[in-house]
Formats: structure tokens, sequence, C-alpha cells
């Protein structure tokens, strides 16, 4: 079924709030099979309401609104849409009961709160029992809108209890995906590895989407059953990741942090991190997943050339001959991390994060990296492996460097841990 | 004049990203004095784009769109706008040099990605220089296109390099804003501090709004001149900032960190950190800012009790009486770090991060400080003074509690630096 999201409310109009409610029900809407085709926002102004409900049902079927029911004056969905839907207000005695039951003790109701009890008389009104506002479905020649309250929190409740089994009721197929995650190589080289099967797609459907650390590819089905749609999605996953298997690091729509912090932690080893231009960033991000601190064992931020020296046993020489953002000092940081700490796997990186301190022979954007770690983790004999790794790309501003910087490491880290080559 | 933000991207339609974009381009267009009126988002759909851009024009003079400009098969933006503006595509041989420019050595560039140099023939081009796609403006008949790519770092790039200096030149008043910023204190109590200056105001307009990390004032003015709007929003800013004086940390909405880091560069002072549950946050927040290299020296992750003890000389007794998450712990963090490195200034952090680890008497959410500085700094004799804090609030869950220690450190340094009492 076509189906919008209309949001109502000045404030988003204004920036001033990030609509979250659009994103849950969009969500939830697809899983149900239901095809959100447009979302909309418009503020609390009756005229333009009216104009865009009357406007979206030329097209779709279904409009689920969220926000303009509350108490205050400029909240009129609940006016408008019962015009636009040929409707007139009644009093719900229910309602009216249930609402002065809430304002009990010395606090008066006050008396623009009475109109929360009066809605569409075809209405199916749908229940808040954590807010004021109650929202409604209501149906008009094979169209329907269905209204919830704006805060986030009542319309999720509200759309699990009340609206999801109302929505049920109304599909006979269901929709099931899964993501694949790449990281390592582009949006156009992703895509031609699949191009066949995208240009063939009918049921499931591939869409390549980059993202600033990687692509995914989201692979959704739409059924009579969810055992069906589960059966072909599952088989096309497959397909594809076998096709892109270098580069994926979930099937499953995993964040990389995430999946390189569940190998540690299950796997029982330890990391470290000696950073220079992400300054802790590695570490920080490391330590955004619970249980990290089983695995996370230290990490230095040297960022003078001193506390290379002191903290890592850098060679002056080193600093001297090559210069501190060199893969020869990012070995030595790596190896004395190594040396130092004993966690299982080391990592190292210096770069130039800008904007200033580039030069023609080592640009901004340039950062070095190292990797000492225990050779046993991937089934050698126990000896220690060192690979050190230099790269040279554009400069996409500081932050952003710094940020490629740790996602670089993270993805090497998941290399060793899946014992494949390293990317440069 | 009456404006709409429409983005293009099945993705967002499917719940799979948060539109951020929308969000930041709401508040800029607003603070530029333009209205907007609607939010709309659409698939990657020919047809039902071009439905759109044709129904939103009925109400409004200028869309600002994002999303579909990449190089894929289901980007089709551009050719949809084209031909709904009435003009045809015509290669640009200039972006078709740069587009070539950026696919060096043995990577060829795809043949999808050359539709990129493609552009409506009387088209405005946007620079992309931190992207292949880029975007364009567009007039016909005194309507406005204007298109920009979809990731959130070139879009905003784009907007403020190209697209906000072409939007000022189209409006007759100007607004002028500035934003105070506050820490320490909450919106309730900044609010009654100036309430009455809130009620009596017409312009310049004052808006105070909570963040995660302190309130923020926004004082706004639209006159027919940037001189009299400036004069306006100088002066309230001038009233406003005396009253709430303890708790103002920047008058022309800085970051605190860029606050912080600028006083230590411009002082020629050295700061680091040693950190257990921010886990390198604090550092990297520094290292945001351009030029801190100067001034941060490095920084400790001491996750374990063991790098506690052998990196900055915790004594095993203490973290044994007192645990690792006291204030104990945090005191000797930081006068080890101090001892150490040299630095004028020297933080420790020490908490309960979560979501486990908590307990009745350390719950989660309580993190331990240590400060300990060269009171020479804020005009004293040169001895150093340390100070420990410790900090029990509400869980907030673990990253949001990671980060709100981290901006306490920097709230605290900045108050060093103002010879102002810590916040506790």
């Amino acid at each position: 079924m076509k189906t919008a999201i209309l949001s109502v409310g000045t404030e988003i109009l204004f920036g001033q709030i990030v609509n979250t409610n659009t994103v849950y029900l969009s969500q939830q809407l697809n899983l149900l099979g239901f095809d959100v085709m447009y979302h909309y926002t418009v503020g609390d102004n009756t005229s333009r309401l009216k104009e865009m409900i009357e406007y979206i049902f030329h097209d779709c079927d279904l409009i689920l609104t969220t926000g303009g029911l509350g108490p205050t004056q400029d909240d009129l969905t609940k006016e408008t849409i019962c015009e636009a839907m040929g409707d007139v207000l009644v009093e719900n005695a229910e309602e009216l009961a249930y609402l002065k039951s809430q304002w009990k003790g010395d606090r008066e109701m006050p008396s623009n709160n009475i109109k929360q009890a009066w809605f569409p008389s075809r209405a199916t009104i749908l229940k808040n029992p954590i807010g004021t506002a109650p929202g409604f479905a209501l149906e008009n020649n094979g169209k329907m809108v269905i209204s919830m309250p704006g805060p986030p929190r009542e319309m999720t409740r509200m759309f699990e209890n009340e609206v999801k089994p109302l929505l049920e009721k109304m599909q006979d197929s269901v929709i099931h995906y899964r993501t694949i995650r790449t990281s390592g190589i582009g949006e156009s080289d992703i895509e031609m590895m699949v191009l066949d099967l995208i240009e063939q797609q009918t049921d499931p459907t591939i869409a390549p989407y980059a993202k600033d650390t990687g692509t995914q590819i989201r692979v959704a089905s739409k059924r009579k059953t969810l055992e069906e749609a589960k059966a072909a999605v599952d088989e096309m996953v497959d397909v594809l990741a076998e096709r892109m298997k270098e580069y994926v690091y979930s099937t499953d729509d995993e964040e990389l942090v995430d999946v390189v912090a569940k190998k540690l932690i299950d796997r029982n080893l330890t990391i470290a991190s000696a950073e220079s231009c992400t300054a802790g960033l590695f570490a920080s991000t490391l330590a955004e997943v619970p249980g990290i601190s089983q695995a996370l064992q230290r990490a230095f931020v040297t960022y003078s050339n001193e506390s290379k020296v002191q903290e890592l046993g850098v060679k002056p020489e080193t600093l001297e001959k090559y210069g501190a953002v060199s893969v020869q000092t990012a070995e030595e940081m790596a190896t004395g991390l190594y040396n130092k700490s004993g966690a299982d796997i080391c990592v190292s990186v210096t770069g130039i994060a800008g904007p200033d301190g580039g030069s023609d022979e080592k640009p901004v954007g340039m950062v070095c990296f190292g990797f000492n770690y225990n050779s046993a983790i991937s089934g050698g004999d126990g000896s220690r492996v060192v690979k050190t790794i230099e790269m040279r790309r554009k400069d996409y501003g500081r932050n952003y460097n710094r940020k490629f910087a740790s996602h670089r490491m993270l993805l090497n880290v998941n290399r060793i841990l899946d014992d494949k080559e390293l990317i440069k």
C-alpha cells in the first residue's frame, strides 16, 4: 500500500529538532510491507496542512501523521484532518472522563485541554496512557489517516500497541531485508563487482549506497510470508558476500568497531594503541563498546617527539632521519608498544592531519601505520609479525583525516583477526 | 522567500539514515531570512521526483535538494531537475578534466563516473573539492533549484562556501545573530537570570535552548542593513553576558574545545591527560583543533589497573583501598602525570561508564577527576595546586557518560585558565 509520513510542527521547519519519528516509522512501515513513498513536513498551519493531505492522497492510500495533537492553540492537526476527511468533531464521553481523571488534587484541568476529548465522529481512538493526547485512525473512501502525537516516547508506544495491529490486518505481504557492509573499496568498484545482479534484480532488490567509511548494500524482499522473504534475502546475501568477500566486514549491518570488539572479547585478546595524529580517537572509539575494558589494555597519545622517545622508545635518530611522520617511526612506535605493553595486537599511527604541516613530500592527509602483533592469533608460530603501511591520499580536512585514519586502523585490525592481507 | 527542502534517496524512506541535512539546512535558511515552509523526501524515482518538483513550485520559489547526485544508476536527481526546469544536459569540459584528475596511478575512472561531468546548460556549477559530485543552481521563470550532494560533510561544506553567498544576494533585509554559550548551569536557571529581557523582546529576539553540554542563547536581529543588525545584537549580547558572566564561555558560538585550545596556544601552555573511562576522548577532542600539537603534549589511556601503576605511578595500595574509580586514584593519576610529563596542566579521569560495573556505592555515571597544574599560569607563585573532584550524577548511557566526562574536563581546564573556581 502506498504510504506517506506527514510530520506536523513548525519547530521541525526551524531545524530545532531532529525528526527521529520519521526514521522510526519508516523502518516499521517498511518491515510491515508498506511502501513508504514520501516524507512530508508542514508547519502548524491549517490551510497548508489541509492542502497537503489532499495532495498526498492523489498518489497514496495511507498517511501517518505525527505532531500537532497537543492542547495548545497552534495544535490543529485533528480539526484539519477531520475537515479534509469530510467528518465532524464530536465530544467523546469516555475520553473526557479519562482526561479529567488525569488532573487530580488541587490542580484543575486547563480549559484548553477539553478539546483533546473531541474526535472525528467516525474515528477509531488510539489510546495514549503516557500522555494527554490520544491518537486516531480515520477512513474515507478507501483512504486512511492515522494520527499520532509528536513526543517520540508517546508515539512509539502508540505505534507498537495500537497502530501496528491495525496495519497488520491491512497487509497480505511482508518485507525482509539485510544490509552488507564493506570497506576499503569505492562505491563504483563495488557496484562493478555485482552489476549484473543489480541489473537483473526484481525481488530481492539490491541497493548499494556510499557512507563515509565504506559502501553498504541493502538486500530486500517482499513476499507472502516472512519465511519466504527471509529465504530469498539470505540466498542473495550469500551470493553477494561471496563476490565481495575480501571487503565485507558484516552481512548484518554491524558497525566495524562492534565487529572488531566482539572478536577481541570472544577470543580473549588484548589490544593497545600508540597514536599521534588521531590523538586517542582509535582507543576512544573502541571504548564505545561495552565490555571492551577486558581487551583494551592501554593507549599512548604521543603527540610530541619527546613523548615518542620517552614512552615508546622510538630512536631519536629515526625521528631525525625520517621524521615523525614516516613508516619507520610508525614501525618503531608499534614495536615499542608491543615490547612495553605485551598486548596481543599493537597498532600505531602518525600522520599529517592538517590543515598546516604538509609539504610536497609529505602532504596533508598522509598517514603512516604500524602493526605489531602476536602471529599466534592467526595460527602462526607465535613469533611477532610487523607490518608498516604508508598511505597518501586526498586531504579531506583535519577531522575527517583523523577519523579516516582511526577507521583504517580498525579495518586492518579486523583483517589481522581474519588473517587477511592488510589494506595499504 | 518561500522555500522547501527536498531530500532525495530511497534509503531515507527506508529509515536507514537520520536526515541531518534537513535539520542543518532548516537552521541555516531560517537564519538567512528564508521561510522554510515544507520538507519533502522522495525516493530515487524519476517520475515522482519530477512531479514533486512541479508541485512544490505551486507554492514556493526556491527548492534546495540534497542527494541523488552520485555516479550510480539510481542517482537521477540531476537529469530529472534539468527536465523539470526545461533545460538540457551538456558535458562540462572543466568538470570532466577535474574528475579525471581525481583518478591517478593504476586506477582508471569507472565509466559510470563520467555522467558527473554533465550539467544543465544554464546551471551555475557548485564546487565540491571533497567529493566527486558537484552541485548546481538552476533558475527558470523566477523559480530556482539548488542541488547538493547527500553526504553531510560534502553538503555542509558546499552550502557554506558556494550556496550561502548565492542566497545572501537574494535577500533585501539582513539577519545577524550571535550565540552565547554557557555551561555548568541548567536551562531554567539561565532563563531565570534573563527572564525580564526575554519577556520584553521584539528585536533583537532572545532564544535560549538546551544542548547536551549546556545552554545556548541566540540573539538575532533583522534590519535593513548589516550594520544596524550588528549594533542591536552586540548591545544585547553585552547585557546578557554581564548577567550570566560566571557561566559564559563564549559570546560568539565557539565550541568549548576551541576556546580552551586557543588560550593554551596563545599563552604558550602545555597540557596532558590521563584517561580511564574516557579512553582518549579528551585528548582526541582537543586534537580536533588545528595547531594544538604545540600544546597537547601527550596523553595516557590507562584502562587497566596495571597501566595506572606502570605509566602514572598510582600506588597499588591506593587502588586496593579506594578502588580504581575514586578521587584518591584520580588525584594520584594527575600527580603522576604532572611529575612525569612536566606539562603545565595535567588532568585525569576515572569513572564508571556503564552499562555494567556499577554498585550502590559507586553507581554507573560516577566520575572522578584530578587536576594538577602549575599555579603560575593564573598568577600564583609557581607552586603546584592539586584539585580533585568527585561527581555523581544520573546515568545517561555509556557514551553520553564518557562525552560528559570529557566535556567537564574541558570546562574545568577553561576555568583554571580563567582563574575561576572549578565546578564540582
